[in-house]
Order: structure tokens, then sequence, then C-alpha cells
């Protein structure tokens, strides 16, 4: 039986396209491409294509304003650090309570280590991100702010240039996360205001292994790592050549397809979504419904374990997550679940589904057949009580359910 | 013409073998090892033995003291920074005058920001460190000692066990970096009592863009990237599956058959040294020619620019590197040589052939015969003196000519 991948949040598959590119950098033009002999330089001019699309993807100005890392959790903490540093004697960090951990857990090691003070800016419980409180904890000593493109999550997205434009006029620098919104919104880096942002080609049909940095031209930077003087001195350690130009592949196909792949992925996820609220009865879906992104679907079964429904998704050939991938395995509900208040009878049955451009209709009745019975066997075992405290979503459209949960939680 | 590739402790072309192990990750096993769902945790069986591979290799006493990281620069940054955490109230580093940049760069940058005292441990003119320095400068401040275990210019191999012996005995914590040392010596990290060592792939036949860092059990960690718990939260971040798996095949293949390699290249390396000192006046190999690693051969011609001879061989098919590549591009003389106090009519002529088990007598036979007239050409055009301030090399063996070489420096 075919896996139906749904956790696509997580990461996706490397896009056969984007091998076939990356091959012969492995066994044929394999050399360094800061070697003198035109063996490692012949390999310089694909690192600049790959650049290009991602430039391209992402609307830099320059593709000097791209480095390559290893992946979205360096992007994050080269962005954090550098700021710490070169915004001399500004000693605070404005972020949201709903980053990805690689933000979060930088952010409490600094708090701990260098006494800086961080400001976790709550949301409300659509996701969105309290412009109030953000607007208060902006000031004179605000090194950075650090707020995610789109929730690895729920897929809500943040008024990004909103908030740096705010940023800026207390001196701040403005980084973002944009590892979920790569290719599946409208970036344009350069219009956005955005000083750095994270990037992790994996999410993409690209490889693992490979990020980038963008960091606005005219933006002090200190690099992470040191040593060699590769990515203009911004980023020290021998180009991971295959995976750069599998990324600049994949940049280069989501260029040419992404709002047709969008379109497609969020018809699908509708589909989901209506079909499991129609079908499941105290159920609902989480996060802002008119401002995800079009691939996430997050929906919560009350009274239940997300990890149960898992295991048997999983038996049924379904891959999707509880959360993010990154916590999972701990019992500790979802942060960004805990951050939206979602009810207590449903934060530990929050189930994410994530689509790809390679899903099919196919993939969500699979999912719509084998998830009903699946929820109403664990609810059984449970001796479920018979009334619940959210009324039941069946009928309701994703908005109404929302103010519903809403509603509960205030 | 195929190219004569003798650059390969800047990098090596993947082993076909390992391309192959790596292909299924990237499109059908491309689940997130963190994952709850089987998709995801297949792949946590293959990288559980990728890692009993490069144990193996290494000589660990667990799987669990091996942590992947992006490469041999992460893993330096990550085990310097981390001693500097948890060794409270120390401030000193000690390391040697030719680490790679990797680990210079870093200590610099500590030194100006942190106000960290490093002691730069000087080597003799056969690149061997000066004990008698290396312990004068121990002592109860110093938080790390970091020295390579091999060097990548000249492969001159420092007694590792005896100073991780001497800086346990101040309670400093021993770090290595090993990178070049994979592969080519035998390793056995358990009983050398080094704390903390550094390994990249891709200068074994591996991946580009993956790295590990040895962390023996018991030995405090603060990880460099954090975030995701992935690494038993020593380093955050998805897995770079494919690259691991490919790591991990190649430090099989090395396992299995890196004696017969090392003696393989040791042949080609002393047939090339001696050739070409038979060959070309004015010239002698640089570094301590009873304790180098088998594969390398830093070799200068007097009065000539490397970057001049490297354009020559180039067009003649053959890749070879003044230095590292990662300083090449820059006009200064290799940090190594400067520290080797390699006299000044030699030091910008210096030139490194560095072999792989690909490497056959007919390499180094288009070499012999490529090389002295590039060199009589380029002294031609330079109006060399007649009479060298070093005596003629030919006919001396490596021994001797290290000695004439140490002579006239001291």
């Amino acid at each position: 039986m075919r896996t139906v991948y749904l956790d696509n949040n997580a990461t996706t598959s490397v896009d056969p396209a984007v091998v076939g590119t990356m091959l012969p950098f492995f066994t044929e033009q394999y050399g360094n491409a800061a070697s003198m002999h035109s063996f490692g330089s012949q390999v310089a001019s694909s690192v600049r294509n790959a650049r290009r699309n991602i430039q391209t993807l992402i609307g830099a100005a320059s593709e000097q304003e791209i480095v390559f890392t290893s992946g979205g959790t360096e992007s994050d903490s080269a962005a954090i650090l550098s700021a710490l540093e070169t915004q001399t004697g500004r000693d605070e960090i404005v972020t949201s309570a709903v980053e990805h951990p690689a933000i979060l857990a930088l952010c409490q090691h600094m708090e701990k280590t260098r006494g800086i003070k961080v400001h976790y800016i709550p949301v409300d419980p659509f996701g969105r991100l309290d412009l109030d409180a953000y607007m208060s904890a902006l000031g004179q000593q605000t090194a950075l702010v650090t707020v995610m493109w789109a929730n690895n999550e729920t897929g809500v997205i943040f008024p990004i240039a909103d908030l740096a434009r705010l940023a800026h006029s207390c001196g701040a620098l403005f980084h973002t996360d944009a590892v979920q919104a790569l290719g599946k919104v409208q970036l344009n880096l350069d219009a956005s205001g955005v000083d750095m942002a994270s990037f992790s080609a994996h999410k993409l049909h690209g490889p693992k292994g490979i990020g980038a940095l963008y960091i606005r031209k005219g933006v002090r930077f200190s690099p992470l790592l040191r040593g060699g003087r590769q990515e203009r001195a911004r980023r020290a350690g021998t180009e991971n050549v295959p995976a750069i130009v599998g990324f600049g592949k994949a940049a280069e196909l989501a260029g040419s397809r992404w709002q047709q792949d969008a379109e497609h992925m969020g018809r699908l996820r509708d589909h989901l979504q209506y079909g499991l609220l129609h079908r499941i009865g105290r159920s609902f879906a989480i996060g802002d419904p008119a401002n995800r992104i079009a691939n996430t679907l997050n929906i919560a079964f009350e009274h239940l374990e997300s990890d149960s429904i898992l295991v048997l998704l999983d038996r049924a050939g379904i891959a999707a997550s509880a959360g993010s991938a990154c916590a999972s395995g701990s019992m500790e509900p979802s942060h960004v679940l805990r951050a939206m208040k979602v009810p207590y009878t449903a934060i530990h049955g929050a189930v994410r589904f994530s689509f790809s451009r390679h899903n099919t209709r196919e993939d969500v009745d699979r999912v719509l057949e084998a998830l009903p019975p699946i929820v109403e066997r664990l609810r059984e075992t449970l001796h479920m009580p018979a009334q619940s405290d959210i009324p039941s979503a069946a009928h309701l459209d994703a908005t109404q359910l929302t103010n519903v949960h809403s509603e509960v939680v205030q």
C-alpha cells in the first residue's frame, strides 16, 4: 500500500529533477569551489546559478544577499547571534510565543547565559500576533525582532512587512524564519523591509542539510561559523556544492509553479478540512482560516491523544504529525497550541496534515475513509463523555468553528 | 585529457558506492527521522548504522559519542564554544600556530570579543610542535587545548595522546581537529584520551556538508545549534539523512581498506617526491618526513610563486593546491609555512600534492613529466639567480633535505 505522506511541513521528498541536478557534483564536478585550479572553479558558476534561482524566488535585490548555510536552524542561530553582536548597547530580543524551537531555544539560552531580555509576544486564539503587546515591547534596547513568516504547526501567516517597519522605527533589526513560507506565499524580501530571513531547502523538495540566510545589503553581520573565507567570509566551511545546486533547482522549479501548486494544495486541504469536520464530531480546525499557508491543516479532536491517532493512521499507511516533528516524542502539548489557548479538552488531540504538490485527491479520500473510524474507536476505548464542552463541529464552516473556539477560551 | 586530481586534502570525489547508498534517502526514504510515523522512523535505523560505522573507524567507545554536524568547521566551532561555556572560570585556549583557519579565526574572534587569552604554540622547521612552549602555556586558566591530529598543508602528525594527557593534568579539555587524519592513520579515540574531535566526510570520499563531532561520554557539552532535540539535544536541525548514511558508507569503506590505501598513497607520494627532487633543483619537501600522513606532499620551489605553477599545472590537466584551499586567492603566504619558518626564497613557491586511493602511478608520471619544464620556464622568465641559498635538492633524500632546510633557517 502506497504511503499517503501528509507531513510535508516536517520534510518533503526530493524532486527527481533536483536529484538529477545534484548527481554530477558528487562524482564528476567534485572540486572544492575555493580551489585555484579550474577543476574547482568550474563549480563556482553552478553555485552562482543556484544563488540566482533563490534570489529570484525570494525577491532579493542581489544574489550577494544570500548566504548558504546547513539549514534553517543554523540560519536562525546565525541571525540572532549576529544581531546581538553587531547591535552594540542593545540587549533585548522581541519574538513571538509561537516560533520554531530553533528560535525559542536559543532565545532562552541567551536569557540564561548572557542576561538578554526576551519578549515573547502572545497570539490570540486564531494564532494572530498581539500587535499591542508587540508595539509595547519594542524600544531603544531592542537589538533584534525575530518573528516567523508562517507558522509550521498551524500555517498562520504574520504581517511581516508591517512588523519590520515597526521594528525599524526603534532601530531594531528584523529577522524572520521564513522556512515554511518559501514557495508557498509570494515573497518579496526586498520590498518587505526584512533585514535577515532564514530558509531551508528540504521543505521545498530540495535536499536536507542546506539552507540560506538572506542578509540585506548594508546590514552588519558577524558570522556564526568562522574559518575559510567562503560565502564572502560570512559562512566558513567547504561549500556543499551538490546540495547548493539542488537547492537552486528546487527554487527554480518552485518559481515557475508555486502559485498553481498552492492552489492545488489549498483545494486538497480544504477538501480534507471540510470532510473531516463533517464526519467527525467534537473536532475543529486550528488557526486563522483567512490567513494560512495553503498546504497546512491543524485539526483538533477533543478528548484524544494525537499520538494514538498518529499510530493508527500510520498503520493505515498515512503519515501525519502532531505539531512539529522537532517536539515529537515529548508528551508536552505543543507550545504553539498552548499559546493559542486551545482548550485543554482538545490541546492533546491536535493533528497536523501538511500537503505537497505531489499529493492527490485520492490521498485526501484515503484519510477521509481511515480517520473517522479511528477517532470513533479511540473515543469508545476512552469512555468519552457524551457531552462535549465545545459544540459539534459538523455543519459549521471553519470561520464559525474558530469563532466558537475563541469564545470558549475567552 | 583526464584530469590528474591531486588536491584530495581540499576535497575528494564521492565514492560511487556512497552515492548509491544515499540515493534512496532523497526520493523514497525521505522521512524526517524525528517524526512519529514509521515513514520517519524507518530512517532512524539507517542513521544508527552510519553512526556505528563511524564509531568503528574512529575507535569510539560508544556510538552515542558521535554527533553529526554540517562539517569540520561547525564541529570545530561547537567544540571551542562549548568548552568556553562549560569550563567555568577558565578563560584561556592553547592551540598551535598551524591549525586550520576554522580554529584560528574563531580563536582570534574570541580574543577580540570575549577577552579570551589564546596561546599559539609554535612549531619547528619540521612542523613539529614545540613541547616546551606547550607545557609552559598550560595552566589552571586553560579551558581548552585544541591541536590538530594531522596538518592539512604538510601532513605532519602531532602526538595527540601525549598532548591530551598533558592538557588533562591541568584540568583542561582536549579537542583535536582530526579532519585530515580520518581514514589515513589509526585512530583510537577511546584510548587517545581526547575529549572532543572533529571529522568531515568529504575528505574521505563521502559527501560534502556532513561531519561529526566526537564527544567523550561524561564530557559536558553546550550545543552550538539549539532548537529541536535531534542528536540527543546536542545538535538541532533536521538530520541530513542522505549525507549521514553516505558518511557511514564512506567510513565503512575506509574501515576495511584504509591501511592498504595508505600504503598505496604513500608509495605514490614517495615516488612523486623523489622524482621531483631529483628532476628539479632548488626544491625541497616541507614537513617532518618521518611523521606525515601518507597522502600528502608539500614541496617548495625556490624563487617561484605557487600560483603561477598551479595555473600551468592546471593547463596540463593537473589539479594541485597552494597550501589550503581555504586561503587560496589571498596573496599572503600560508600561515603554516610561516610558522615553520620556511625561507623567504621558497615560502611563496610551495605546492601541495595530496593523493587519494583513486590515484595511480600514471598520475605521478604525468606530474613528473609536466612539472620540470613548467618550473624551468618560470625560472627563465624570472631571470633566476644562478646560485641558490639552499643546496640543490637532487640526490638528497627527504630527511637530509629537511635537515638542510632546518639548518638554513636556524
